[in-house]
């Protein structure tokens, strides 16, 4: 990792007809933007699923990597006729799409001379410039190029991955949260808790989230921000607030 | 539901920084998407996650609904200071954000003159001009304004209100699907599985997704198209195709 940013924004793409049709569900988002938080203290500000169409996967490369400092993308690059990513990406950055030499070594190394056919063959092909992201599970290696980092839309393969997109990333401000869970309904805390965020504006994102458990009803208030002695402070007046109004606390 | 039209496209706009920052794993993205091909006919064709702030709401709100038939939102419209979707939505439009008459008198006799504070009331503002999506376990109301319907985050509660939607959506026609998952990798069928595509380029959409179940490698090949019998021509071809290569099929 390089130099220290304060805020870095990322964005995710996610590209598949599989995702946006429901019969797959995401489980890629939720990790990503985890890990990008937790590990790389960058934030996630959009995300888009898209389908498996060239222009589509174009335009949105073009506006997601002008707005951000970084695009994640899954998905579409596997060696079927479906996964165009590498050869749309190339098209929308105006370079070849082309075998890239270590990309191919690796691959054929995995799969031996024989085996190495031209589906195989075609997960080498990137656009001009790629570095590759190494994928410790199945070989074939995802690639950053510019600002936009791709990776495959299988989560356990996308998982191993992760680690090696970090040489990429300038690394920012890491969000710390912490949360209470209360027994009882938001309409009963929305006044006091909208008060509190409005003198705590300047630092801090709380978030109010309704929950169901084991048939009882209650409510996740979570703060969100970069400076963890404003989080103290925060949290201190939500439990003052809702020790006037005799909520309780869950344990667990 | 009105006249039957033949494509008609949707868009899906999930509004809440618990999302984006992967504490709440998205789950209804999948389910809106599979309720409206398979209620509705109507495809899902993008789909957003956004933060809970006033001016990116209103940017995507206004972005989506020129480009699609129909946008669903997801979250923001409880009683708490982060619930702005109403109001985002309201600005978007240039309508007066207010209280809905029908909405006030259906919360007012849930919860009861006396418990009906402001946080609760708050849920009875909408967009001026909006029609109600009724909500049968939670009381509190969706609303439909021009051709954006707005839903609630929580799964449980935004599914039992998905069937109310359907009195403003145009029928569209139902994309069929089916599927065989074999015994094989995807880059051993790729090339011949790009053939039948592109021979039934203008019927079908041939997906491939690599899976494991059992420890055991699969693909599942997904063939989508609104024509029942060109999927079954094709399913004919990929049988004789994965017959010719000794591949075997996946029984469950």
């Amino acid at each position: 990792m390089a130099k220290k940013n304060k805020k870095i924004k990322a964005s995710i793409l996610v590209i598949g007809n599989e995702i946006l049709s429901g019969r797959t569900q995401d489980l890629n988002v939720a990790f990503i933007a985890k890990w990008l938080n937790l590990k790389c203290g960058i934030s996630v500000n959009e995300v888009r699923f898209i389908p498996d169409l060239e222009n589509i996967i174009i335009k949105n490369i073009l506006e997601l990597s002008k707005k951000f400092n970084y695009v994640f993308t899954t998905g579409g690059i596997g060696p079927t006729h479906d996964d165009i990513t590498a050869k749309s990406i190339s098209k929308a950055f105006k370079v070849k799409y082309e075998y890239h030499k270590e990309a191919f070594s690796i691959l054929e190394k995995y799969y031996g001379k024989i085996k190495f056919n031209d589906g195989r063959k075609k997960m080498a092909k990137m656009p001009k410039g790629s570095s590759l992201i190494l994928n410790p599970s199945s070989a074939a290696p995802g690639f950053k190029i510019r600002n936009v980092l791709s990776l495959p839309g299988v989560p356990s393969i996308l998982q191993s991955m992760l680690d090696n997109c970090k040489q990429y990333l300038n690394k920012g401000e890491v969000t710390h949260s912490t949360s209470i869970n209360l027994k009882t309904v938001e309409s009963n805390i929305a006044k006091s808790l909208g008060q509190i965020q409005k003198k705590y504006n300047k630092y801090i994102d709380i978030g109010s989230y309704p929950f169901f458990r084991l048939g009882v009803v209650g409510v996740s208030i979570v703060m969100r921000s970069s400076n963890k002695s404003k989080i103290k402070l925060c949290k201190e007046e939500i439990v003052k607030m809702i020790k006037i109004k005799k909520i309780k606390i869950f344990k667990n």
